[in-house]
């Protein structure tokens, strides 16, 4: 993996391996996508935390990991996951981050 | 959109709206956004060259926009497409970035 164009990371999607949706995106280092090979769950590096993040431990929304596959120059990460939970991948408690429009934001805004 | 966090980039998912299929991941500033809107084609901003890059312009494999989602912390976008031309979005031929996965790519290593 190329983990020179960002400063050690890599966008790593997260798309649901039943439904296909695209839950969220996060960061990997490389400690990161060790972990997640390690465990077979999903952990991201949080940038805003400057720490490993293991997703959904504390509210069970854990990610387990169906495959891994890697993009053409090797700087993302695509992980197809199983979820387990209750399945609200978001912190606003909805199944995926991706629950709003660009119009639906600015409509509000 | 909150531009802040990756110097002036957000990561902008592409995800193919007949398949689901998770196309590739690219990045957008303000005005590869922008222009992405207008055009109702992906257009990104191309971190090597430094400059926007409308996507399949030269190939033909344009992506026409059918919806632009935001996630919840409003720092990545996920454009749902309809591929255009032959629906190679790799420059490799593929129709996905994400042919391979990780363990293919370490067999070849």
């Amino acid at each position: 993996m190329d983990f020179a164009k960002m400063n050690g990371l890599v966008p790593a999607v997260v798309q649901d391996d039943a439904t296909n949706e695209v839950l969220m995106v996060g960061f990997m280092n490389d400690a990161a996508l060790a972990r997640t090979r390690e465990r077979g769950y999903v952990t991201f590096f949080s940038r805003t935390r400057n720490a490993l993040w293991a997703k959904g431990e504390i509210s069970g929304n854990r990610l387990a990991v169906v495959a891994l596959f890697v993009d053409c120059d090797e700087d993302t990460i695509l992980a197809r996951v199983r979820c387990e939970g209750e399945g609200r991948v978001c912190h606003t408690g909805e199944r995926t981050c991706f629950f709003r429009t660009l119009e639906e934001i600015e409509e509000v805004a």
